[in-house]
């Protein structure tokens, strides 16, 4: 880690950049907005992929293709929106040849298949360093129905799909650092983007992200875009048969802490608890409440871990940061 | 050079992944095209930049950004849009302090002020590679009037704006290949994307595109995409004294097969030579009418680059790949 924080000052000194235009959202949430047609909204994000940083340079191509479109997907989920177009820009190592490239295009096909997704457009060139690709996904929506960061209000109860953890775990089985497991291994290589969720949750949750880089960090992101404080319930954190089998003394911390979950963060009034339950059955998608949203009591917007006796938990390192 | 040519297989593979939107224009063009509001239509543009392929590693960083945002203001001004909305993704590489950071900051700010464009969104990370950033440029113009590659017509005049050559020969000062000469090396660095003749051939040109891998290659793309052959003059070919006093025997070919012109080649009738003299102008801005484009004679769409007395000279090695 260099002595300066250079992700915040590159947030710092990009921010003023996107003042002339409310729906980039001050660049601090998922996606960003432009007007579409007949009373909708285009909601758009970007997310680039460096080999050796988020997927492992000897990963099966058609994975790699699949996690940086579900990647994108993902971001879309967590507005609400609908996908519907992507672009992309892929920087192929020289040594790329014919058969990775067909294995490639296949793992884009079949996602681009599976989510109604139309490739529009993109730049293909060649580096001479890793592998690095990035992708701007385009999903639509009902204008003015996004799900943002900052809505959350205080006495929301906190709430997340799926099972946190099982990616972090799943990057020590791909890195040979744990023995073979399939499932693990599999949260990490191929996110699943909750987007019927997303888009069911319009209407319903007040503050929605999605968890990318920690459980922790980035429930800290919706308390600070809320102006608000939250709890975290240890106890109630969702694990997967699978992380609870393999999680030591600082399990807890890596499921909270770790990256790549793509699950729902939201916020939703005690009054909808009985939809999120028919959302849940509906959807067949566990939907666990793991804290609330409470008044901030200072300039800071904290996040307390609790345990089952709502004493403080030691707070965890934060979440991943590439720099 | 691989044996395959990878960029032919790729536009293979990823073709069909375009096949379900109109607007994707078979991944064949400098713009994808969405709906937009009221009668609008988005015109989207990805380019991806990599340092020691399309800039130099030690180039000034603000200029870098600038390069950034124009190679994709360029799309877009060929296909007759205003631009309005940028995405990036940026992996910087974990040495770059706070000064280079910064510094590209500020170019960045530099040329979302002068061309009235927000940066709506994007992603950083770090990258142990070379300096790797993609931007997706989103333009407004009235539906259906976007400009194409492939609406040329037998018999139109091939016109294009400024000078060639002269970022192909400001590479060589760049690389200190060739003494200094700053009006090269600034157009090797600094493209100008012809923005406002974009959206002034909206009705005036039938095809255009934006030279950016060298014009007779470029030519061919649009006459690939028009089902015809086309006609290059020689010494019709717009070269600034600049480029004139550095030329040597290879010079021409040098000019018409570098790239980086980012200047407007586009067709039109000849009945428009009076309103494209009155936009010369009116822009200040030189149009030079180069070619003409003719029935294709067999499967190919060739183009001939012909002399002063209309003998074909050899044909150039293409235009420059990446691969």
């Amino acid at each position: 880690m260099p002595s300066i924080d250079e992700f915040g000052l590159i947030a710092r000194l990009f921010a003023p950049l996107a003042q002339s235009h409310a729906g980039a959202q001050s660049l601090r949430d998922d996606c960003a907005y432009i007007d579409g047609p007949d009373g909708m909204a285009w909601a758009l994000s970007t997310d680039a992929l460096v080999a050796g940083v988020h997927f492992l340079p000897d990963d099966p191509p058609d994975l790699i293709a699949r996690k940086l479109v579900r990647v994108n997907l993902s971001d879309l989920a967590s507005s609400g929106a609908r996908p519907r177009f992507l672009l992309l820009a892929c920087c192929f190592p020289r040594s790329s040849g014919a058969a990775w490239l067909e294995a490639f295009a296949a793992g884009l096909a079949a996602d681009c298949q599976s989510f109604g997704l139309a490739l529009i457009g993109g730049d293909t060139v060649a580096t001479p360093g890793p592998l690095t690709l990035a992708a701007t996904a385009l999903g639509d929506l009902p204008a003015g129905q996004a799900l943002l960061r900052g809505n959350a209000r205080a006495g929301d109860d906190l709430w997340v799909s799926g099972t946190i953890g099982d990616a972090a775990f799943g990057l020590e089985v791909a890195l040979g650092q744990a023995p073979e497991q399939p499932e693990l291994l599999e949260r990490y290589r191929l996110p699943r983007p909750r987007l019927e969720l997303g888009m069911a949750l319009r209407g319903l949750a007040h503050a929605c992200m999605d968890v990318s880089d920690g459980l922790m960090g980035d429930l800290g992101h919706i308390a600070a875009a809320s102006g608000l404080a939250a709890e975290l319930w240890a106890e109630m954190v969702p694990l997967s048969a699978a992380v609870r089998a393999r999680m030591g003394a600082d399990g807890l911390e890596k499921a909270v802490t770790g990256g790549d979950d793509y699950e729902l963060l939201f916020t939703a009034p005690a009054a909808r608890r009985q939809d999120l339950a028919a959302l849940e059955r509906s959807l067949d998608l566990r939907l666990t409440r793991i804290g609330r949203m409470m008044p901030a009591e200072g300039p800071d917007q904290p996040v307390r871990l609790l345990d089952g006796e709502g004493r403080p938990l030691a707070p965890p390192r934060p979440g991943y940061r590439h720099f």
